[in-house]
């Protein structure tokens, strides 16, 4: 055992070098003062560089290899598979590979946010041709076994292919066109009051309270305010996050306060033992985005959820809430309408956002379409699958940060993750008969202990797929989470959907 | 000039996982959750071990000694100078002795803690036994002309000697302690106002306030609570300062966010040609403190300063002040008043308490008496140079955190700057001759940039010797502290001294 110790010792450090550049980024994203832009950017990237270093290291790659051969407890067994398969991929990519990606995104970025300001996509198409051919550089290096965007898509979501992603995109694809077009026919239920004046301090309270509530624990996190709300972790006693406030929108603070919360949960959740190792983190983006998706929608969009916290909210905001009641705080809460945003989608439409960039990533990694020709496809698809067209290229194909940061294959996770969030929660469902009554007293043990039981403590122990057949849900599939829109918005908006 | 680039980017590594070391530790202090505790011990070590692993390799030994035969321009010759030092100095010290000494300071402070809380001296004294015995280890590591203590001294106050500063102490000694002894047979000036219930809001707005008025960048750096008062350097774009406000002591929080505006402004001032390398610090721990010190006592306890903020003060808190008026208020923040603790004592008591602990630790390294000494010692002294005995350890040996932290030799450098800021302060009005006028107006301007010209913007490239030679202010000495102590407190007590 003494090589698997000193493996671990090698990994600690890689690991810890790597969570001190993400307190970097937190600090910057919260509290550092405006003038240490350029200083911080260099202590970061020297952080990650060193980081990747230490991972990569000749000495690494040799206990690993001995490991293997060996003997070992499940833990440390799990431990050399996963490690080893990071550290195959990390090398593969070479290090002026990384660089240079590094570089172009770092470019890339700064001019994205000044074409978003002035509507220019033009300015960033340069940018954006050239992220998309290092990415492809990137995968030819990885490796595939069907197509580029296989290599991609591995790195964020592991074991998933493109054709699959495909296959489920079509099968939601089919339903959800005519289901949101069905609900966009009929009459919106009324929402204004959600837009009215509400006090900052008072959301910050009631999200405490709701964090409180959903069992955050704050010995081992905190919240605090940014410009775009994130949840970050430096060790499994030290998960955070952030949210934004917005006094003419109390929907927002309060569902990305129960987003991040899903997320934190999931870290915080993880076994002690697997601290400071490369299990130590949620085994898929996909998985990591169903933890949020439950928390955010099947949960804090119910209506039990509101049963015990409106009353609550209600005491909070007295005059702008006062006189609605609870049927129509929730009807407004779950309100559909086909937007330009992704961020600021419904529950509903906002998979077809994610299939819009799905295909379009596609396209560009396979040399179908050329960045020049994006605008117009953007434009097309959004029209086709939402039937509104956006009127500028801010509030179009500029608008995700993605990108610019050089990431392609990321996007498809998102909507796995809400595909996987309602599979998940029917079998919690299943599991729990008591869930509803339980949240409608405002208690969530139970709920917390099947997510830390069935899925949090094993962190990247278990591949995503594993899971969700632990679970004995089936594999991933789209169906149970178009029934659970049918159920809920049918009954929402009185139709047959 | 590669080989000098190639230096630049190692020791900017180096300074990177320093400075995130630095983060680690701030956020420790400041926002971390409680249960974090353990896994950042972890992160912080390694980085500090990884910071002093880049450091000392042997890329970084090969580079300065090629560049050391070179031409070099001024900048780059003083960091070559500068960094061979360190370099030299670390290389001395075996890595398995600076593990050790972690180790044991790690060990020690935990200890250090429940000693004083129960106030048992005998439960710390191994543990001090033992950093005695590695210091010792240590100081012939780096090696030494005279003493051991001069080896520990010189690493807090490069080229500073013991005799030196017993010189110096004896100097302050034969004169400090009859003149506190004078003043204490004076009556005290009224001083119980500054001990109501002063509400924390106003007293941070007010030092937020003191902050900007004497040029505090807080484009460059922000102010927090925490336990302990502390500055802290992330790069020259980003110098950070804590405070800690006490309800029912107004004059706490005031003179510590002036004491580490002081600290700040000496590393906001350097040029930002010496980011990111080792010439971007305080050239001597004498130097910052005599900063800290010149704007908490020289500026901070003048009238002139109060004749422009207290009536900012009296608007914040018009019940507990309304009816003190400017010179009662002037004597209360300069009472002289023999104390047990170091950190609460006055002006002109402090540097008492330094020279016990000065001489404490050269008995303990030169092995003229042995730990189970020291409490007897301790109160001897204290009696013969304050009048007064601790009742309790807690209040007297147990009282600092430094000797627990592994660090012999830091002591004496608070009085060298206590000594130093008279000093520079003296040149400084001598060539500012308007300086009471305008502080009196609440316009520090000329005092910051003269600090910035004739000290802070140097760093570690002149000397602390070097930078008091150029003031034309002679060598470092007694007197002009002693004479600035015998003027203002003969004037406040209306005594001869």
């Amino acid at each position: 055992m003494e090589a698997f110790r000193e493996l671990c010792d090698l990994l600690g450090q890689a690991d810890d070098l790597r969570r001190a550049a993400d307190l970097l980024e937190w600090d910057q994203e919260t509290y550092m003062p405006g003038g240490a832009t350029r200083a911080r950017a260099r202590q970061v990237a020297t952080l990650r560089g060193l980081a990747h270093d230490h991972f990569t290291s000749e000495r690494v790659g040799r206990f690993l290899e001995v490991l293997r051969g060996e003997e070992l407890n499940p833990l440390a067994s799990d431990l050399v598979r996963v490690a080893s398969r990071d550290y195959a991929r990390a090398c593969r990519i070479p290090s002026r590979l990384v660089q240079e990606l590094a570089a172009a995104a770092s470019r890339a970025k700064d001019t994205w946010q000044r074409a978003r300001q002035t509507n220019d996509f033009n300015l960033f198409a340069p940018h954006l041709e050239r992220i998309v051919d290092l990415n492809i550089e990137k995968a030819e290096a990885l490796g595939y076994d069907v197509c580029c965007y296989d290599a991609l898509l591995d790195e964020f979501e592991p074991g998933m292919r493109t054709a699959e992603v495909a296959r489920l995109f079509a099968a939601l694809k089919v339903e959800l066109v005519p289901m949101v077009r069905a609900i966009t026919a009929c009459e919106s239920p009324p929402y204004a009051f959600l837009h009215e004046q509400y006090e900052r301090a008072g959301q910050w309270e009631f999200g405490m309270h709701v964090l409180r509530a959903v069992g955050y624990d704050f010995m081992r996190g905190r919240q605090d305010e940014s410009a775009h709300p994130f949840s970050t972790t430096f060790s499994i006693s030290d998960v955070r996050i952030t949210t934004r406030l917005s006094e003419h929108n109390v929907a927002s603070a309060l569902f990305s306060t129960l987003h991040e919360a899903g997320h934190a949960l999931y870290e915080q959740g993880m076994d002690l033992d697997l601290e400071n190792t490369p299990l130590a983190e949620g085994t898929s983006l996909g998985m990591h985005e169903s933890q949020s998706r439950l928390w955010e929608n099947q949960v804090g969009r119910s209506r039990p959820f509101w049963v015990h916290f409106y009353p609550i909210l209600q005491e909070h905001f007295p005059s702008q809430l006062g006189a609605i009641d609870l049927d129509t705080f929730h009807r407004a809460i779950n309100r559909v309408a086909p937007s330009f945003i992704r961020v600021e989608a419904d529950e509903l439409t906002y998979n077809l956002h994610i299939m819009l960039r799905f295909e379009l990533e596609q396209l560009m990694v396979e040399r179908k379409a050329s960045v020049g020709d994006l605008p117009a496809l953007w434009d097309a698809r959004m029209e086709e699958y939402l039937g509104v067209c956006p009127p500028t290229a801010a509030q179009g194909i500029l608008q995700d940060i993605h990108w610019a940061l050089g990431a392609i294959g990321y996007f498809p996770t998102y909507a796995l993750g809400n595909l996987m969030s309602a599979q998940v929660y029917a079998c919690a469902r299943r599991d729990l008969p008591q869930l509803d009554r339980c949240m409608a007293d405002g208690d969530f043990a139970d709920l917390r202990t099947w997510l830390r039981l069935h899925i949090h403590r094993h962190g990247r122990r278990r591949s995503a797929a594993a899971i969700l057949a632990g679970l004995d849900g089936g594999a991933l599939a789209a169906e149970p989470w178009l029934a659970l829109m049918r159920e809920k918005y049918g009954s929402l908006y009185g139709i047959q959907l």
